[in-house]
């Protein structure tokens, strides 16, 4: 677990003086990194305040460490950065906290460099962070996997080893694609009207968005060699928002026995800026609260530091905005609003788990949480459990069915071509200065 | 589909005269790719006789195509070669055969490139021949499918999605290693002995291999752009084998409701050489003959191309060598044989229908069939059918259960450490040359 030093103080102000307005997006202390397109070629970037510093132009100018300068210009994206050791990549937190703080500091002072290595965040295009090698995908919401259980089966929602282990399944990484890139409404096998008929071949009826929050890997475990829970927060570089696109009426019809596929891999946005665990470490908190209904942790899963801090004061938000919503110049509605601090399985176990089986981790893979729900009706991360269309479009009587009502009027049970799904995420205390995470957004079109 | 042409004349000769000999595993007809360490270098090479060609330095000579001496030049793999279109792989094809066959070629005469170009495949250590970006694994045996769903299902073996959609699944891209590699024993969740018990953590007992087919891919279509039934044929490279350990006890704990996970991840062995579409289009054959009880296809997976020659004579074989046989001196067992074409999807199925959302798929991205079994008991493409341990352990009256009995006296259910586990394939008709695919081999270490 990072220790709290002096980037994390909640007083300190940068000369870039965007940064310091209270409501500032990236303030001082948190410097995520994301890859913006400059001259038409992809380079690392840090965000603060309403700007982006090219770390390329850092290095160049000699102001990063030896491994740091490397990590930036071998790369054209994060990937050098993740493949980092964990005290480099503190070293150089604290080195860009400098350069960004100290109003003597080389980039403070040196104008000519700042030409060259500011270049205001609205003026910039975002990349996809990283190439991700591989990328998996968790169900570690108690919440959600009790909702999604009990639509089908109402007596025993949870499966026998869901509390004994994160379950996950392996996902698609070539179509993660960035905040803000259209998601184009995949075609599919769909579910047959009743048993025994044919399934029939269009386009997706029940399409849905899951609020997920992702963690960038730095990999370093050789084939063979799991990562146990004391190391796994070493191996945690940063984290992300993440929608996972689902095709439910796909899902439902190709799933038995292997798992969801092609209703997955049509698309998965990213957020653009990855959030270190450096500068989440002001926020991190207890895990899940297990109960005496709860069974015991076997021992690879356990620890008390993971128990005490593995989790994440992160505070999650979900919109969305119709096109007839932006005609009649409506504001996105908000659609739940959660947090991430009761998942029940921890990024850290999420990794362990992965890894116990000897399966190798690469710098730049990706995990993802699972569906973000929460214990409250407003704080379901999908529509599949907002909107309680468990039977598919086929409702049965006594159903819970709820269609969302718009305020242009509109209903949804899923999404619809034009909708725009936006997920925010912060996180914030008492004590210590926001951060956050910025955006994950998509528009569907047909 | 390819044409057959020149290059598949079984009367063929090389100036190499050890792939002259009847019994050549590389003939002049085969010409696969593969990647082999050169000077502490990896390099692109085609095998023929007992020699490895370097293609890149061929490329140096000015020997090859523009753009196949960029796509050797430019990658330490083959997704260079696979990312060419189909007219240039097929052009590079011919070019290897002609310098390769002809006695006055460049490379038949000129002594001081030979030396350069020329290695005895004796002395090379082979590598992975792709660093696969996504890896997806299908179930597109029948025999396959209604054994496994048999033991768990008798009355009903194979669920209603299964004839319409080549079921599949996203396997785990980091964990594929080259033939020879040795595997180690994973540990994961094992089963509770009893309903409502815990599960125990431990070394997986109940480990399996899986004899299957891979098809590596060209890649080339944009996300949100489905590939035809149509193309699909262009967008595949070639082939190899594939051995998909699976760690059955942890496999039927963990895959509900999200199919396998790390029952897959621990490792996956590909065999060394890729064979070309092109070299194989003496050998391609019907699809599955569908019967009276089987569904309609849907139109994107139905075609006359692909029922008349979408399928492949394929001959396949395992072997296993437990280490007291090799103690021994016994030579390999046996453990099945049966063929490829019988399956009941074909490589452009699975991947027309992988894309048929829009997913898109990279140059260098590897489908593998799911294991291939037959309609015999000895063609059963893995332990669990072969044993017929379905009850995991825990056989019931009536079980059909079968420990495989080894020359060394020795029985197995599942593999033991020290065990290895070949995979043997070639093409075979009577009117041409017969192309092997080279082994699959892996020894279980504890």
């Amino acid at each position: 677990m990072r220790t709290l030093d002096h980037t994390h103080d909640p007083t300190a102000t940068s000369w870039i003086e965007t940064a310091n307005d209270p409501h500032a997006v990236f303030p001082p202390q948190s410097l995520p990194y994301g890859v913006f397109l400059a001259d038409e070629w992809p380079r690392p970037g840090v965000a603060i305040g309403d700007q982006v510093v090219d770390l390329t132009a850092l290095a160049e100018a000699g102001l990063l460490s030896a491994a740091a300068t490397v990590a930036i210009r071998d790369y054209v994206d994060l990937t050098g950065l993740m493949s980092l050791p964990v005290a480099e990549r503190v070293a150089l937190r604290h080195q860009l906290f400098a350069l960004l703080t100290d109003p003597k500091s080389r980039l403070a002072t040196d104008s000519q460099l700042q030409r060259t290595a500011l270049r205001p965040l609205a003026s910039v295009q975002l990349l996809k962070p990283v190439d991700v090698g591989d990328y998996s995908d968790f169900y570690a919401s108690l919440y959600h996997a009790t909702n999604v259980g009990s639509m089908f089966r109402p007596d025993n929602p949870l499966l026998p080893n869901w509390k004994h282990l994160p379950i996950g399944y392996h996902g698609r990484a070539s179509s993660l694609v960035v905040s803000g890139t259209a998601v184009q409404r995949p075609q599919g096998q769909l579910p047959p009207a009743q048993e025994g008929a044919h399934p029939t071949f269009g386009p997706c009826r029940q399409l849905d968005y899951e609020l997920e929050v992702g963690a960038y890997l730095t990999g370093g475990n050789p084939l063979g060699h799991p990562i146990p829970l004391s190391a796994a927060e070493d191996h945690l570089f940063g984290i992300s928002l993440v929608n996972d696109w689902s095709a439910r009426d796909m899902q439902r019809w190709e799933y038995q026995p292997l798992g969801p596929f092609l209703a997955k891999s049509f698309a998965t946005t990213v957020s653009s800026w990855v959030t270190t665990m450096e500068a989440l470490a002001p926020f991190r908190c207890p895990g899940f609260t297990r109960g005496p209904a709860d069974p015991p942790l076997l021992p690879y899963l356990d620890s008390t530091e993971n128990a005490d801090s593995g989790g994440l004061q992160l505070h999650l938000e979900v919109y969305l905005s119709s096109a007839t919503m932006r005609e009649q110049r409506l504001p996105p509605l908000r659609l739940s609003h959660g947090s991430f601090g009761n998942m029940y399985w921890t990024f850290a176990q999420m990794l362990t788990h992965h890894a116990s089986n000897g399966c190798n981790i690469n710098p730049g893979d990706l995990i993802a949480s699972g569906t973000v729900s929460g214990a409250e009706r407003s704080s379901r991360g999908c529509l599949l459990e907002l909107t309680w269309d468990g039977e598919y479009g086929h409702p049965v009587p006594g159903s819970q069915r709820t269609p969302l009502r718009l305020p242009s009027g509109e209903e949804r049970l899923f999404l619809q071509d034009g909708d725009e799904v936006i997920i925010q995420g912060w996180c914030e205390n008492s004590t210590h200065r926001r951060i956050h995470l910025g955006e994950c957004r998509g528009t569907i079109v047909g």
